[in-house]
């Protein structure tokens, strides 16, 4: 049987799109009965000199690589502030997109590119990947299937330290024009996500942000420092649809040796626990029975057992962030050969333009002394 | 040298009773030299019947325990909304007083017994332990030497699950009334005063309480059910006066295989971690060594040294409940010996008022649907 | 119903009769239902003054204790070379007897011992008192339940470091005629009674001693040096009568932060971990269904269910090893009450004199560089 | 500044080969600064179907291979029986040559393999990539600096159970023939290689093995059963040549939710634990100061700073095991650029041989009741 051949153009090869092409060129060493066959295309970036030799080649505007006429797909990896205009090129060229989250630098922006996207008809999806993170979706099925009852409450916490040299210089997720936001909207976007997915919608929200660090250099060594405008750190306390109530906290100002995103959720017959430590395994501890169970769980959702098979076998395990976007990816090339979204659970634009409202509700509560903020929906 | 004789007044000889007998009993087995001899006199309860043989008597009232005249001390362990008249029956009696906490069902009654004892210029103590864990004090040590630089954020969790059978009956601990408050009264004071006694005073706080069952049985198996007026979990949200801020959880329905009091302080160089699974030691990260250090901390202030001194040696550890009564035991013990509060560090009457201020204002904002509070001092 | 009363002395007060007594007055605290009520008897040793008021008095002999015509039971800690003698003179006048581990210095000694006691019909016991660790009795019953299949291997570990500094003076646990041994005799005892408990018996063994340390001073300070001639460390490689092997360590020189009995144990369908760091649950691994369970079980033998029920809940833990010896000394106690030693699961002078004649062999094995050794039984 | 091209041939593409070309693919992406661009260039395997297209093509033979002039490097990932042959054709075509471990099924191939390179001056390297781990560096590090002290003991484990379904079929890996042995040989080289560059030399040994499955079907669901002459599990005692001793323990027959490699060396002033858990540190306790450290090292040798530089940060991590492999290649291409092998701790074709000659011994010592063999040097 022939695969299909994709042929992807990234734009941006920064860090997530080192990870992404990692992630491509090693699927089908993984994974030998894939539908597919990706090649690595042209790469879109500012300098081209240190493209590897295995991308096709470099270019320096959006335009040069679209005009490349046999572009499968194109996967958009750069700062936030450039999603919008690149992402609706993209779309209007109507080449499936693999999109990095956020969509755009708020939920105006994102709302565009949904709907030109729907318009288009594109096969497209975002990098909001703990959606295939074994972990999650056994917590998810767990929840569904009642093992710890109705949900009371929980919390989503990313934990992280990387801006706490004072003198790192200003960069664009440092600035809100740029990044629509700090540790809660670089970070953040994947608990609001993960939360949603495993537990349902937010009703109401509160949130507290901080700027610890004020002032920023504006380069590396530089005297001269510029004000940031976004947050350090923020915490905010959720009211859940279905009657729990949680809470989801970013921080870029919580050292530690090591960093770890982690959930609990407590529910009326027990509890689960995640941390990105063990990515495969959530850990459900049943109440009743006094029992703490941590590996395989049986009672899959298709979702789960299709993300199982997409996801990297321990043996082969590249780390889980790399893990996490090869399944991620593999999920959105299969949509690409099958024509359509196949599954509900992808998260599509649809799903980030939700993830992204609620951010700008919780920056608008920060903003507003942490006033509760009810209506979610526009 | 011949050792001070204290005879020992049980008020009270349920769960915490107990603890403190026992740890009354094994000091002298531990410690060899200490100053004075602890002789468990007699114990006021309701039943009598099943006090064992080691306590000199039963006696039924406060009353005729009072009448003895030779008590040296009073241990008062019951429900909180008993130590109020309890507590200013003894110190009307001039005999030196150890608490358990809160000292009351409100601050008032703190106040009352607090300016009672200072009257009475008695040596006084309350049961907030904490200030004696050896963790706890290397934290506090660690901080006041800059270790971990400017206090940024905290978290202090205690999260327990013993009251999520829903058949479980009403008890004191479930009406206000009789308690003060649910989680935040009963485990939360602890969290309130080891922040306090580790990072410094809270300048503000805006709290959010909930009450998962609203309703309990009279008794056991009994059809009629009455209301629940306190909270099963409540997070308060404080500002620090030295400008960190942070967050302190209380639940009753947090469900786990392990019940954990946890306290993680980030500042500007590193963090500091406290879990009670290792009460002997605080986790040290300095940030840029990027090295993690638990173990013996040689930087001691004079109260860490003492509380050292007074803390059961590892192969002597009764495990860290009755390592930490223990220890303050000691403390109450040899203060009445000195004639004085040697240290300021002492779980007084005056620290554990203050901390009961702080709850009252907790309970406040949570009454309030999370107002921010920020007069804390009335 | 009025209680049996059990008048105890003690032979020895040190570390381990401290930890004996503790559980003895804590036990009427946490346990309300006793059949049976402890009063603390006589104690002998040669320095009388510093025993605690609540022991009925101090002797200086053996003899003086033994006239007392009311003792109930007695229960010795002294060295270990001491216990034969002073277990001779015990059952002789007829007194249920509780034994520190090993019973003697050698497997003659505690030959003699287990006669005589079978010759007087006394109720007795060695504290061997892992057999009352809920993980221990949880892995007995899985392995028994076929949980893990046949078991093929196996570890069981002690890894302390009490001796490591060279200047430590010599004491009577460093010369065999005193001890019968070192690590292996001190710890390993343990290992092998709770291997034989748990997994069945040994038909073959080889050992490897060391020892590192082979001079001590005579008494603190001192330049006088005398030698060291039990070990600081030993490996056992043993088979089991059932088929399977593995290995048994001791070590005095295994410096840590914490120090840990562990066994971890093999089998065809899945593994047993047990450490002391959570001595209420065995952690099972079943590998078809990979999973990790850690919590109740319910296929409890008798043993287990009624070990469980003398063993101090959570909430009451004084510590493993306090715990440990409490359900011990309470088994020992009810066996007196009934008049016969109930569960043949009971540590009774029978099975300790097992394990000591494995010591032997051990020693023996070792002193001949590592000579396999068949004939385990004479 | 240009880079130097090195076309790599690949000999088989199984797990490990897979494994390898990740690495050199990721290469580029991760270190920008490389003095060297790897081409993946032709694949000799059996099924050449499969290869991905960014191989430059599959061949058949090796010779076919080898006819391409232009090849700057083969890497050999076959099964052991075949590195023999392989690596001798590639050796006597001067084409520099990157070996999977053991080189060959006994130390006479790896004799002459080793003997044939130094003939003709190739630059060589075996996938003994423990040596990359920063944790072992560090280990290797802190010994050679005495943070230790003399060390006492150690235990190297290595516990697997990747074997036991007793349906698996025969393989290659099952038969002594074409394995050189079991889990002793392929794993067990690693723990003997590592124990070896972190502590010394070995100077006795003595090992016993034992095979639990010893049947396989022929081939999967066959009826048809073949006979396994390798071990499924091997334990060796060895002396140090410093004095030290310790055990080398590889399973295949341990089954467990996550599988590791474990060091444990006790000295006499701390310990240092290695887990493949957390592959970047060693875990230091220094018992006079009673501290565990985790975390950067500073004092660090040569080839310990360079080994961290070519090791992927914690951000770009495919993985403990592509990391270590990526660390082992750069090594082996930093070295074809440099014309010579730069570090002396490089694992060159003496040191692998070293290991087996080590491996042979332990087989002979297994084969022989466990007898102690003390000449490892012929």
């Amino acid at each position: 049987m022939s695969k299909r051949q994709i042929k992807l153009g990234f734009i941006g090869l920064g860090f997530i799109g080192t990870i992404h092409s990692i992630a491509c060129f090693s699927m089908p060493l993984i994974f030998k009965n894939l539908p597919f066959e990706v090649k690595l295309g042209p790469v879109c970036k500012n300098n081209t000199e240190d493209i590897p030799h295995f991308f096709e080649k470099g270019v320096k505007s959006i335009e040069e690589m679209l005009e490349d006429g046999d572009l499968d797909a194109v996967d958009i990896c750069t700062p936030n502030y450039l999603h919008y205009e690149q992402a609706m090129k993209v779309i209007e060229k109507g080449i499936p997109l693999y999109l990095e989250k956020p969509m755009g630098v708020n939920g105006k922006e994102a709302y565009e590119i949904m709907e030109k996207a729907k318009e288009k008809g594109l096969i497209h999806q975002t990098a909001l990947m703990y959606r295939f993170m074994p972990a999650v979706n056994q917590a998810r099925d767990m929840i569904k299937n009642g093992e710890i009852g109705e949900i009371l409450n929980f919390k989503a916490l990313m934990l992280h330290s990387g801006y706490m040299d004072p003198k790192r210089p200003m960069s664009w997720k440092m600035k809100k024009a740029t990044s629509g936001g700090g540790a809660i909207v670089d970070m953040g976007i994947h608990l609001v996500d993960a939360v949603r997915f495993m537990i349902g919608e937010i009703k109401s929200l509160r949130a507290n942000s901080k700027t610890y660090f004020k002032k920023r250099p504006v380069s590396k060594g530089s005297d001269i420092y510029e004000e940031v405008d976004v947050d350090d750190w923020t915490s905010v306390e959720v009211e859940m649809e279905n009657g729990g109530w949680g809470s989801i906290e970013a921080s870029r100002i919580s050292p530690d040796l090591e960093e770890e995103t982690i959930f609990e959720i407590y529910g009326t017959k027990g509890s689960i626990k995640i941390t990105t430590k063990q990515p495969r395994y959530a850990i459900l501890y049943k109440k009743q029975e006094n029992v703490q169970i941590i590996g395989d769980y049986d009672k899959k959702s298709k979702f789960s057992e299709y993300s199982m098979s997409i996801y990297p076998p321990e043996k082969y395990s590249l780390g889980w962030m790399v893990d996490l976007h090869m399944a991620s990816l593999i999920n959105f090339f299969t949509n690409i050969v099958e024509g359509k979204i196949v599954f509900s659970e992808t998260p599509t634009f649809d799903e980030a333009y939700k993830d992204q409202l609620i951010l700008d509700k919780i920056l608008l509560s920060a903003e507003n002394n942490g006033k509760v903020i009810s209506n979610l929906k526009d």
